[in-house]
C-alpha cells in the first residue's frame, strides 16, 4: 500500500491539492549544489556514453577505500533497491526462502513475491525495543533458507541494531551457511554508531547494500552499490548487462563528488534531522503515542492501540497529510510511519493534524 | 562475447592503448547541447526526487501523441533494454518459449536464459536478404510459445523488414494468440520507412520497445519506453517500483526536449550515418566481403567464407580495432559486425586495418 498511497498523493498534487508529504523517505532538501555542478560538468565533458556494467573505476575505488575492501568487491547499481533486487534474484531464483525481521521495508517482500521466493517473517515488537529474538530466528531457519535480510538502521522504526544482537545473527548465519543481505542505507547519517556487516569478514562473505540517496539527498538520481564476494559482484554485473546496462557516468561522477565532500554534507543533513526528530518526538509523545526514539533519519513508527492504520492513512490523505500505514511494513495495524522529510513548519503542521485526528 | 569484448576494450583503453571502437552501437557524437542544458535546468529546478514509476506525465503524453496511442499505454524505462527485460520477465517467468529470428541482438537470449525461458531460433540468411520464412516460423510455434521478438530495423544487419513479411508474422501471431515484442530502437533514424508494430492494432495488442539512445545520441543516459496494453504497462510499473523505481526526472525532461527537437536532430544524425554507410560499403565491397546494404544506422554485418570470427575479433582487438564477432548474434561464424559509430577518419582507418587483415 506504500506505493499506492504515493501514486494517490502524486495524483492529488497534480490536481492542485496541497499535500504535506510525510509518506516517503524522500528528503525535501535539495541535492547539494556541488553534486549538481559535478553532474553538469561531466555531461559537458561527454560522459554520456555506455560504460562498464560494474560501474566507474574511480567510484568503485573510492567506495572500496571508505569501506576498506578491494574495489573488485564493489558494483554500482541504479539505486540501492536495484542492488537488493539483483542479489535476491540471483541467489533465490532457483528456489529457497528468506527470513526478514519485521517491521520491514515493503520492497523486500514484493521482490521475493516477484521472483517466487518464500519469505518467513520474524516479528519484533515495540515493547521489546524492536530487538530480534535469536532463539526465534534459529527456529525459523530450515534447509531451504538462503538469506536473512537486515535493514540496519531500520525502516520504519529508525532503530539501530545493538551490536550484541547483530553478533548473534551473524554467528547463526555463518554456522548454517546462510547469506545476510544487510541494507545499511541509513547508516552514514545515523545518530548512533551502526555496526556494519562488513566488520565481520574480510572476504565479504555477506552482502552490503548501500546508496547515495539518503546521505546526499540524491533519491531521484538512482544510484547505490553492493559490496559482496567477487563472484556475486560478477553475477550482478552480468545482470546489469542485460537490464540497466550502466548507471549514467555523469551520475556516478556526481556521486563521487558527494563522497569527496561527505563529512561536510553528512553532518549538515544529520543536524537537520536531529532537530526534526526532537520536534516530532515531543509532539507525538504529547498526543499519547508510543514509539522508540529515532536513532537515525527519517522515520518514526508510532503505535496507537486499536488504530486501523489503513483507514487512518486514507483519512489523513483527505486532510492533506500523507503518511504510510503500519500494514505496509508487516502486520502492524496499530502503527503508522511518519517520514520527517518535509520542512520543519510542514512537519509541525502535519503532526498537529495527526494529533487532532487521533484525539 | 559482445560484452566480454567491450570490457576487454575498456581495459585496454584504461591501460592507455588506442582502440578504434567499432564494436558497440554507441555513437561517437556528443549528446546535443540542448538536451544537456535541459537536464541541467531540470536538476537546478529540484527535479532530483523520487517520482512516478510510470514515468513523467508530460513525457508519456508526448510519446503517446507521436505514436498515436493513449498515454496510459506508455511506460518510461531506464533504457530500452530494461523494457525488453521487464516484458520478457513478466510474460515468461511462469514458463514458455520465445521465437527469435537470427542474427539477433545477444541480449534477447541472455535475458531468456536468465529468466529460465526457452528460445527457438529462426535462422535467416544473407543470400535471402535476411528475410524471415513464414512457413518455418509457423512450424516453430508450439503450445508453449508465448512471444516472438522482432528487431526492426535489425541489429546486426541494419535490414528493415519488408511490410509483406511483417504482415505475415503479425497474422500468424494473432491467429495463435502470441505476443510480438517489436524492438524498433533504430526506426526513427532508419534510411528506409519502417512499418511499426503499432500500425496493426489500435489497442496495443503487441509490445513496442523503443528508446532515446540512438536517435538522440543518449546511450549512456539510460532512457527508453514500452508501449503496450495498459495491463502490461501497469505490471512493468509495479516491477519498476521494486527495482529501479524511476528514471531520474531530469533525464526524462532532457529526453522530452529531444523529442521537441526531434526532426532537426534526427535528420542531422541520419545524414551523418548515411555518409558513413556509403564509405563503409565501398571499402568492404572492395575487400571482397558480402553484405546487404544498410537500411538503418549503425551496423554492417559482412560475411567472409571460412572466417573464424571470434579469433578474428580478438586479433583485430590486438591490432587496435574493436568489432563484434558474428557468433555474438547467433550461429554466424563467418560474419562479423562493424558499428559505424566512430568519426569518419577512424572508420576509414579501422576498415583499412580490417581489409588488410582479411587479405
Amino acid at each position: 500500500m506504500l506505493y499506492e498511497i504515493n501514486e494517490k498523493a502524486l495524483k492529488l498534487e497534480s490536481e492542485g491539492k496541497k499535500i504535506i508529504r510525510l509518506n516517503l523517505g524522500d528528503p525535501d532538501m535539495a541535492t547539494p549544489n556541488e553534486i549538481i555542478e559535478a553532474a553538469y560538468a561531466s555531461m559537458k565533458a561527454g560522459k554520456t556514453k555506455y560504460s562498464s556494467s560494474y560501474g566507474e573505476k574511480k567510484l568503485r575505488e573510492k567506495l572500496a577505500e571508505i569501506h576498506n575492501v578491494p574495489a573488485d568487491n564493489v558494483v554500482i547499481t541504479p539505486g540501492s533497491k536495484w542492488g537488493v533486487f539483483a542479489s535476491m534474484y540471483l541467489l533465490l531464483k532457483g528456489g529457497g526462502n528468506i527470513i526478514i525481521p519485521t517491521p520491514y521495508w515493503t520492497a523486500y517482500e514484493l521482490i521475493a513475491q516477484s521472483i517466487g521466493a518464500k519469505t518467513k517473517l520474524l516479528r519484533t515488537e515495540l515493547q521489546d525495543e524492536w530487538k530480534v529474538d535469536l532463539e526465534k530466528l534459529e527456529k525459523l531457519i530450515d534447509n531451504n533458507t538462503k538469506m536473512i535480510i537486515l535493514n540496519n538502521p531500520n525502516n520504519p522504526t529508525s532503530k539501530v541494531m545493538d551490536a550484541e544482537t547483530l553478533d548473534g545473527i551473524v554467528e547463526i548465519a555463518n554456522s548454517k551457511g546462510i547469506t545476510i543481505l544487510s541494507d545499511e542505507v541509513y547508516s552514514t547519517i545515523a545518530f548512533t554508531k551502526t555496526k556494519s556487516i562488513l566488520e565481520y569478514d574480510g572476504d565479504c562473505r555477506h552482502i552490503l547494500s548501500n546508496g547515495f540517496s539518503k546521505t546526499f539527498t540524491m533519491t531521484g538520481w538512482r544510484i547505490g552499490y553492493i559490496i559482496a564476494q567477487k563472484q556475486l559482484v560478477d553475477k550482478i554485473t552480468k545482470l546489469n548487462q542485460i537490464t540497466i546496462n550502466n548507471v549514467p557516468v555523469f551520475i556516478q561522477e556526481a556521486a563521487l563528488r558527494g563522497l569527496e565532500l561527505r563529512k561536510k554534507i553528512a553532518e549538515r543533513i544529520k543536524g537537520e534531522y536531529r532537530e526534526r526528530a526532537n520536534i516530532a518526538t515531543k509532539t507525538l509523545a504529547k498526543a499519547g503515542l508510543s514509539f522508540t526514539k529515532p536513532e537515525a533519519p527519517f522515520y518514526i513508527f508510532p503505535k496507537r492501540p486499536n488504530l486501523d492504520s489503513e483507514k487512518f492513512t486514507l483519512d489523513m490523505l483527505d486532510k492533506g497529510v500523507a503518511v504510510a500505514p503500519g500494514t505496509a511494513f508487516g502486520d502492524y495495524r496499530e502503527h503508522f510511519r511518519i517520514s520527517l522529510t518535509a520542512p520543519r513548519n510542514e512537519i509541525r503542521e502535519g503532526l498537529e493534524k495527526i494529533s487532532e485526528a487521533l484525539n
